[in-house]
């Protein structure tokens, strides 16, 4: 079988504005780059580390530094690889979605079809997906609709002391769907259903993470309230039960960086369905790489929030793509269908 | 890339007892056994012609014929095999599926992995599967339920002009949940909402098509009206609108048979998923191969009619297999995981 080498390097991506939300700002992704070769095909992945989970650039390539590719005995049986992982303990998960991502892709090119077809997708194209407008002072908002001109669905990050004038502010000036995340950003059960009357008449779609993921049972109570679909984010690395979170929300969102494999994104998203949640992926700030990886995933979802790598200004890789409707689209290429831009 | 040879046989299978629904009795079933080598590696599948859709074992082994291997260019792209064999017209589904079957095991044991490993099924595990009591004298029936005494759920077949004599003789043997298959037999929406309203009270799960296929806008009246869930059979043979079909049902039976194909099947299920629809997967009379590729496509699956092979005495196959509360598993083997007996 097959004998791999593993390189990994640093991969600083830089945004175009600084990006804040309810818990941290910033200016720079501090990314990693991975790349698994055998038999000349060379398989790419990336890992956004996340410092909610002790995660950085630093700790990620020391994962990647202990990790044996000799462990690989049957390329294909990913499960193996999984196993080989898990047993490096919990934790590491952008690195260890980064390793997998490689060798999917490798296995992609290897067998020279892309991997929506090897696993059977449903077709080339996801949902519509949404552009992210940042937390930004109230005068600066009416410019940042604007700049998303060409995006159908507006996300809008809330959980601050002003959600009302910035929803009222967006109102002014466009009436497209909005999707809103509230990063946990409601604190009690009787503000999160005071807002959401409110939104209720807003042409919303959808809520991630209206409050604390600690605060099951008010999440339950809000998930009876609420005439508008709440998605778990906070609430959902990939690692709870399922049940519970379908007591606590409509849906759940899928990030590969937290949930730390492809496949068991895809293992999640069967389990979800058979418990009738609504799926929706989203990113993390990353290059077309990692986010033609969770587009790839996409085509099993309902909603997608894939515009990590349209907030950075030197993505060095194409990849996914987005037709009229901005609904997302795979290549026709093997593996990821990545390519250097 | 492997050249292919392509053997097939007919597979005569001999029933444990002449089996009636509403439509016929039988006590034979003229299947087909495909065999696709390369590289020293078979791949099998099996076709179970289907006399609905005018097909027989003979019109099945012909369009074998004329299937020319050289058109497999890349055997991992089962979706330009599909291609090809849509561009042989319409119909000899079964042919068709016990090819792509063929190849897809063959894939599985090229790559050395179980193809539910290859396409991130959720685990090796599906849903409870049930057992098919056919139509017979309502003075047998006690001793077909005691026959059917491991099987957890029970599947009746209705659609006679005696459905409360044979349900109220099986509710005076057995308490265990009853699936129900009307196989189009009740011609009116009265009747069979009559009878809904019978099998309400009854511990019935669900109801596979209770009227004919061709009433449309009675089957969406019943669906609103009907406390038990109704499953598309006869309606759905996965070349229908899903949209249609989720107006006029609950969910939608699948068999490999009438669809044509394993990857068709499971880009259907995640299609009927996003429309909210329940998924079953059903069988034809068929030997432990074929009924083990759609085991495999159970483990995607909310229900599962999966006793096709437990109908015949001579089955030569082994592949899927049951746990203690009846629920259908794959074998930790590469391909499909079927041997000969």
């Amino acid at each position: 079988m097959a004998s791999f080498v593993l390189r990994y390097h640093p991969l600083n991506l830089h945004l175009r504005h600084t990006f804040t939300i309810s818990r941290w700002s910033r200016d720079i992704a501090a990314n990693v780059l991975v790349e698994l070769e055998a038999d000349g095909i060379i398989g790419y992945g990336e890992a956004s580390p996340n410092q909610r989970y002790n995660e950085s650039q630093e700790s990620c390539m020391q994962w990647l530094s202990s990790f044996n590719t000799a462990d690989i005995k049957n390329p294909f049986d990913v499960e193996a690889l999984l196993r080989v992982m898990d047993a490096t303990g919990p934790g590491n998960y952008s690195a260890k979605v980064a390793l997998e991502m490689a060798l999917y892709d490798w296995i992609g090119k290897k067998l020279e079809i892309p991997l929506y077809e090897l696993w059977n997708a449903p077709s080339n194209t996801g949902p519509q997906t949404c552009f992210t407008v940042g937390i930004d002072k109230t005068e600066n908002l009416p410019d940042r609709v604007r700049e998303a001109e060409p995006y159908p669905i507006l996300k809008i990050k809330l959980g601050t002391d002003r959600d009302r004038e910035i929803i009222t502010t967006i109102r002014s000036v466009t009436d497209k769907p909005l999707w809103i995340d509230a990063n946990e950003g409601w604190k009690d059960l009787e503000t999160a259903k005071s807002h959401i009357r409110f939104l209720a008449d807003q042409n919303v779609q959808m809520i991630e993470q209206p409050m604390p993921a600690g605060m099951k049972s008010e999440l339950a109570a809000l998930k009876s309230y609420s005439p508008i679909v709440t998605m778990a984010d906070e609430s959902f690395t990939g690692r709870e039960s399922i049940d519970e979170l379908a007591a606590c929300f409509h849906g759940i969102n899928l990030k590969l960086m937290k949930t730390g494999s492809l496949r068991r994104a895809m293992q999640l998203i069967h389990r979800g369905r058979k418990a009738g949640l609504h799926i929706m992926i989203g990113c993390m700030i990353e290059s077309s790489l990692a986010n033609s990886a969770a587009a790839l995933i996409s085509l099993w979802c309902d909603y997608a929030d894939l515009d990590g790598h349209l907030l950075i200004r030197d993505d060095p890789y194409k990849g996914l793509a987005f037709n009229e409707q901005n609904h997302v689209y795979m290549p026709d290429m093997p593996g990821l269908g990545v390519t250097l831009r």
